[in-house]
């Protein structure tokens, strides 16, 4: 199992892949990312609170949620692309650049023996955007928010 | 004004950016790109009819539209991340090549007298998939697409 998540950038394409493997099966994965209950339980840094404000996870639908952290929100929003069992894809902004827009895809590849590899995949229109967001301290969200979804894999929440 | 259309690869991202003047106002270059009944009118090939299945042209929306020619069908789809006046940002499947997506972006910018530059970009995952698409003989639609729409720029369709 991959404790830690990966995270790659590209050499050639201005894309942020990760990987890492959890102890649930596809199915619960894909309700960890597409249940708004469940989802607004580990994304994000521990110390921030996720509030789901839109949320319809169909192929066509779209999604926004609020980060709170020490008293300040963040808005983030995209439309789902598509919402499949084995990937997702969807648009993704932070409300604070909103210009800035990724293309974000994730698969759920069944390992058996009730364990999954999330791969997920960022791709942006820069590599200046890329590397800004790589500078930004995400890998703190990403592997905080990982963590909590491991949890959630052991202790009967999913 | 530029009559033809410009097509161009970017040769560090896997983009297509395409630019082209019409004899419009911005607002009619919106309209003819969100109202469905107008959009159905000049996108892509004279020898293609257009009908539109689904279409929801505001932020979170979807769309879906069936290209007819000789008897076949062809189907393409996204979600609608942005639809801002001057700039929409969608995703966009070719249904016969289910698992590519691109990231699409337009810009509807203002030159006085009437007059508006469209500019586009298409961003996918892989300079392979960027090529093959400009190898398919996309410029044919793109080309006979905006001769009908700069027709309805000045026939008072618009």
């Amino acid at each position: 199992m991959t404790k830690e998540t990966r995270i790659e950038a590209d050499p050639k394409l201005p894309i942020i892949r990760m990987t890492r493997d959890f102890a649930a099966t596809p199915e619960q994965l894909f309700r960890a990312h597409t249940d708004p209950a469940l989802f607004a339980q580990w994304v994000g840094p521990d110390a921030t609170a996720t509030r789901i404000e839109h949320w319809d996870a169909r192929t066509g639908g779209s999604w926004r949620y609020v980060s709170a952290h020490d008293g300040a929100e963040y808005g983030f929003r995209g439309c789902f692309h598509e919402i499949g069992p084995d990937r997702i894809v969807q648009t993704f902004t932070f409300e604070g650049d909103p210009d800035g827009v990724a293309l974000e895809t994730l698969w759920f590849e069944d390992l058996g023996d009730g364990r999954t590899r999330l791969r997920t995949q960022s791709l942006v229109d820069t590599f200046e955007g890329r590397d800004a967001w790589l500078r930004s301290g995400m890998e703190i969200g990403v592997n905080e928010g990982y963590a909590k979804l491991e949890r959630m894999c052991t202790d009967g929440t999913l």
